[in-house]
């Protein structure tokens, strides 16, 4: 792909539009916002049919082109996963109000009040890939938190994209949200326009590969959500319960492993690898997961040698690499060094070395005898995840929708002015939280 | 300035030792921080007579090399100032600490606890003009809030920085807290070197002309936590009180005009305009504020006309451009076309009218009847402020120290691992907030 492109006219009126639209629907009552979603669900049951006959199309299309098998039942969305993305639009409507919370309250004097109140970010730029159903679910996300938003999909499932953003147009025309506020782009060329469109677009959600992910965080002056690697990792310290260890790796590793908080590579303690090395692969390689160890495993374990590229690859396969490290320090410092900031954990009962570990591993999760598997928004109980993010400031880690606000500061007076509070007869602030 | 440098090794290892020292930093109690600043004071206390000698030679090549007075005057350091800025530093010992926070305290399972928990950023960037003092103020801001940081002053202040820096090292010398926490940058080579540090850096301050921060902010992919313009503006309504909005315009754009919250566009609505421009006009006239109208102020006052480009100028002078708008929302319209996202005000005694400006202008601080000016971390009670972000994403508007951490989830369980809680014998979560 290249960049070279710029913005055109048709984009900007898109980018124009839907900013407009989502300004209205961002000064819209909790109620409002609410129903709009109902009448998308509405809309959604009336038009099934349609949009899974556009779907069937897109599968046929798939099929004809020798798609993959693993993105084929991504694309195929039948009657029953569309009724799951219908609940799913009825489940946001329940979610807490992410917008018009109060933060602060603070009388800066008498009748001068400050408030920081939550509100929409603008406008939602998401490129997503084959399944279709998740225009459905990041719609009602964007609704109910008050944004517009520009969807792309993977060109596969464009009629059934097509389909579902028709019946969304139309749930919403019956409704007090203008359905600018919802746009789809429809070709790779706008997908390149889309990182430009900073004007606009206040925050790019890409879903796709690690590869994509990256791409767009290098194009784009736009905030993006997500990350570009999942390079978790498990450290089983010296004072590790044994039978935990195991189960807690063979979950970390084998539950799903294509999965972003799934680890890639396993640190074990010196003192203990003789003792939990031999039963730990046994089980491991059980559920066929093929280790790959530094000279110290190697020594212990008949598996492969690593080399310095398996520290800081993200497999998304039953592949682990596994460490012998001398210390605690020795674990976390090579988590700093090769792990992605996303999620890594502890095993041990020792207190104190879970306490350092929590303070200096610089990850989003930092886990002590459990799974790195939980770390998602839906396990979190944020109901809804939008994404989760590896950078450094926050949102941090998963995000459920309060990543899609943002705030404003609200300050109220009665004809105040600043020079009241300098010079030397300076009147003092109350600063008082109310 | 060109971005064609790359990181040299002796950069690469100054960031490298500064993340080093401050992820120890990070682990250290409130009150070992507060001691370091503590010694910080002491140490600039000690060696007040060679700073301020320092900054004496400054201030004569400066001199010698014919400075504007106005940059002398920042430069320039005496006893008084430098005294000042050592009770800063005992003033951010009050500070309550940012570090440590729980933001989520929530059970997913029996004996499965999530904390969500603020933690330092990591190391911050600074790169800033004359004010020599700004090293002092932003070193404590960082150590209390745990964080390295990697300084770099204008050249004309380098020896005062030098010497300050040389105290700072001394004073930590003699605590828990290593000295390389701080590090100081001498060449404008290594500006740009460090803005390519992304590996180390975590966030970059800014400080300087407008042209400066956005050259920062167009050259690295580290976050940049500042503005480039503070384009203000003031709406009066219809339903204005005239003393109240006279009084409010005067301040907002008189109080201080080189500041980034000082007003550059005032809107009146039509209704209004031919009451209020007159007396307006001559109030600011008497304070030598220049008015430059577009055709319909022209036709009630007589000043200069403004043209396309006046709308976006921050004049950052006693320079003021008068617009006469048909309603509020063409009002909001052109806030939201030509503002920056800083602050912008309505006058208006009407409740219904100041909602709808709080709910549709975009931008960090919505203010109803009182001055611009108020936008500050001073004023809004934060006790220190790190700047004035206008980016869309949280943090928004004065930041204070929350601007300077991030936060980590935090998991503990016994064992548990996410199968448990997934397939058809599926184990509910709890979600039970603590």
């Amino acid at each position: 792909m290249s960049l070279s492109s710029v913005v055109t006219p048709a984009l900007e009126e898109i980018g124009q539009r839907t900013k407009q639209a989502a300004r209205q629907l961002g000064g819209l009552s909790t109620q409002a916002r609410n129903q709009a979603l109902e009448a998308i669900a509405i809309a959604l049951e009336t038009q099934a049919a349609e949009i899974v006959a556009a779907n069937q199309a897109d599968c046929q299309a798939a099929e004809a082109e020798g798609i993959a098998k693993a993105l084929y039942n991504r694309l195929k969305m039948d009657e029953v996963k569309l009724k799951g993305a219908i609940a799913g639009v009825r489940d946001v409507q329940r979610l807490d109000d992410p917008i018009g919370q109060m933060q602060v309250h603070r009388e800066l004097d008498n009748g001068l009040i400050l408030k920081r109140v939550t509100c929409p970010l603008g406008v939602l730029g998401i490129i997503f890939e084959a399944r279709p159903e998740a225009a459905i679910q990041i719609t009602s996300l964007a609704i109910k938190s008050g944004n517009g938003v520009i969807l792309k999909g993977g060109k596969e499932a464009l009629r059934s994209v097509q389909a579902i953003v028709k019946a969304i147009h139309q749930g919403l025309s019956q409704t007090a949200v203008n359905p600018d506020v919802v746009q789809l782009l429809e070709t790779r060329e706008e997908t390149l326009e889309l990182l430009k469109l900073d004007r606009y677009v206040d925050l790019i959600i890409p879903r796709g590969s690690n590869s994509f992910v990256r791409f767009v965080q290098d194009n784009t002056r736009i905030p993006v959500l997500g990350h570009a690697d999942g390079i978790c990792h498990l450290y089983i310290d010296q004072a590790a319960e044994v039978e935990k260890a195991i189960a807690i790796a063979i979950d970390a590793k084998t539950d799903y492993p294509a999965a972003c908080n799934a680890i890639e590579t396993l640190l074990v303690h010196r003192a203990i690898a003789p003792t939990i090395l031999p039963p730990l692969a046994a089980a491991l390689q059980a559920k066929n997961v093929e280790l790959r160890g530094d000279e110290s495993a190697c020594n212990i374990l008949k598996i492969a040698e690593a080399t310095e590229s398996d520290w800081s690859t993200e497999y998304s396969d039953l592949i682990l690499a596994v460490k012998v490290v001398n210390s605690i320090a020795e674990a976390i410092d090579h988590i700093n060094t090769y792990g992605s900031k996303h999620t890594d954990g502890i095993v041990t009962e020792d207190p104190e070395a879970a306490q350092t570990f929590f303070s200096q591993v610089d990850a989003a999760g930092v886990y002590h005898n459990c799974s790195t598997r939980f770390a998602d928004g839906f396990r979190y109980g944020f109901g809804a995840e939008v994404g989760i993010s590896t950078q450094q400031m926050p949102p941090r880690g998963p995000v459920g929708l309060e990543g899609l606000v943002t705030y404003k500061y609200q300050l109220v007076g009665a004809g105040h002015v600043a020079s009241t509070y300098s010079g030397k007869d300076a009147k003092p602030f109350t600063h008082k939280d109310l």
